[in-house]
């Protein structure tokens, strides 16, 4: 341990007390960027658009041994602020908790991490490099945050060899698991367009109800899979169906629905949606209607296969929690689905139970545990 | 004829003076009372709840042969009064057209056939009844309309041997167009409930749109018949379905639709809702949701087959406008659903054309031509 090693306790409420919600910077991303500057690491701000990022580096850039962390230090909105018992940016601690919006998503996270990183360089030196690649944009549309710091280390031949993205991944108790790979996520919208006419006399109209409606039966009556080695089964959700017509003796011109697909690695985005649209196009034929199909893809699946990153992190895990973590893909989106494109990347960070929600808040001994896990997994890579 | 003939253009633009929109009296049923109790006629004011009705009997009560006519004096609202060229509640005519809310629906009809019944019994005494059956609710909720007016019929020993309605027949011109019958109607409102939940984990929710779009698809591709005699094919048509729900990450908790059925005479609303609520049935158990399924009937489908009544009133026709009508059940509902209870009845009356819009109107001489197939059709019954 160096003489003065970073608390990441403190380092946590100071980021907490810096406003920082999307896209506003709010001073947390100058507070790293001089912790990081004063000890050694060179720095960048690589703002895109609107959007605050940092890229940190300690070492030669390009090393054969360059690990990253990758992390956010904007947070969600409060939400109704009068429901919180603290004020949400005061990085208040009550026994033994710390309160705060980004307690668990992640200004701890980012504090453990950095906080590991300084020590880490300053005591042990290592034999490569150490980055810290943080955005100002994930919980918004995320299009200017981690991507565009990939975009600018491309550019820089800037590189990570293997990284920890410091999410929340723990469902209930800490060290519970690690994510090694997401499912892919893209949401399709429909508008099934025929002829408005009378009820009673539907051979003059075109009602596109029916062909709705089989579309979606077939859309979601269809086994997509039955999951694959480290992923469950892909789905897909019809979440909407809505029409807006109070007239029951009126046939209407059109229709709308939503369905958001989940899909695995046996799928890409690609694959689906040249799925949905042979569907479409088969009901749209059989029924004479026309249907437009716009498609919003949230990312595609990836796994970073088990094997030496998972088992490093696992290791660093167990031997500082007593918990032996599970490799999952469950979950929503997070920015690995960026990275993953980069090098081999997993997720581990803190229990999530009350991220985004009022009253936000982490045991500040899972902070400690989660620095002593981050460096035990730097030690162990340059080892 | 007698000596002083009823002019029904006069009586039609009397009846448009009174301003009858559902429900109110306006004077017409009054005006109607005082012309047929100076005639001969007994008159009773058969009032239920809100609406007015008049019944009226020339002759003995229960008498062999009792032709009746039913219509109403009620008007549906005027719409937007800016966009009349002339006083809707004015009765003016113009270059041989009455204009005026109700001068085709059903103003005219009700005083051609008044006219004529008056005409008859003062001219020739027939060896029978007359009866006049006159609504103020037909075009409102008709609950105490038509219904009440045969209710209390039957508690006073009231009947009709055969009955015209003087709705509205004719599509284009005059003579055109008998009805004989109708189509049922029948509304029904889905709402299918199931668990709502997070759209990534669809199996810890329970998404009633893929039972719904399934319920949809089964009831609109069922083929109920292929018409039959006398009836254009049944139909269903699906009107709406809708959720209203704006996140692509949730599976709603319900959805609703409402389908419309016209159904001929090879149903009844009895057997149309039997084979829905199998429908409903299956899918629900399919898919382990809740289906609740409420009905409103307008209607029943009925036929007054072609035979002694329709011949006299399609001889009538041919006779006084030189038109070979058609017999037809098409169209919406007529106070003929309920009268068809009674007695055999059909529909014949002006052309349609302007019903329910900016400056209804209809041509005086239709008027006269209308009286005269009435007052033919009274002469040929009771020859």
């Amino acid at each position: 341990m160096p003489a003065n090693p970073i608390d990441p306790i403190a380092l946590s409420a100071d980021l907490i007390r810096c406003p920082s919600v999307t896209p506003v910077e709010g001073g947390a991303l100058q507070l790293l960027d001089k912790l990081l500057s004063d000890a050694g690491f060179e720095t960048w701000r690589v703002d895109r658009g609107d959007t605050p990022n940092l890229y940190a580096r300690w070492g030669q850039r390009g090393a054969n041994k360059s690990f990253g962390f990758n992390g956010h230090t904007d947070v969600v909105p409060v939400g109704d602020e009068a429901a919180w018992t603290v004020d949400p940016f005061g990085g208040e601690i009550r026994d033994g908790i710390l309160y705060g919006r980004g307690a668990t998503d992640m200004k701890s996270g980012v504090a453990a991490f950095a906080a590991a990183a300084v020590d880490f360089v300053q005591d042990t030196p290592p034999d490569g490099a150490v980055i810290l690649a943080i955005t100002g944009d994930e919980e918004g549309p995320s299009t200017d945050g981690t991507i565009a710091l990939l975009d600018w280390m491309q550019t820089q031949g800037e590189a990570m060899t293997a990284c920890i993205v410091g999410e929340p991944t723990c469902p209930e108790f800490m060290g519970e698991m690690i994510k090694v790979g997401r499912r892919g996520s893209l949401t399709a919208h429909f508008t099934v367009t025929g002829k408005q006419g009378h009820s009673a006399y539907p051979h003059r109209a075109n009602n596109p109800l029916p062909a709705m409606a089989r579309l979606m039966d077939r859309l979601a009556s269809h086994e997509m899979d039955q999951g694959s080695d480290h992923f469950d089964a892909s789905t897909l959700a019809v979440v909407t169906i809505d029409t807006g017509n109070p007239a029951t003796n009126v046939i209407p011109a059109s229709c709308k629905s939503s369905a958001n697909v989940r899909f695995n690695d046996l799928h890409t985005s690609a694959s689906v949606i040249a799925w949905m649209q042979s569907e479409v196009d088969a009901v749209a034929a059989e029924f004479g209607v026309q249907i437009d199909m716009p498609v919003r893809v949230s990312g595609e699946s990836f796994l970073t296969p088990p094997g030496a990153l998972s088992d490093l992190v696992s290791a660093a895990v167990v031997a500082e929690t007593g918990v032996t973590p599970t490799l999952s893909t469950t979950g929503g989106t997070s920015d690995a689905r960026f990275v993953k494109d980069h090098c081999p990347v997993v997720e581990f960070g803190l229990v999530g139970k009350t991220m985004h929600q009022v009253d936000e808040c982490v045991p500040v001994e899972q902070i400690t545990q989660l620095k002593a896990v981050y460096a035990r997994i730097l030690r162990d890579y340059f080892a």
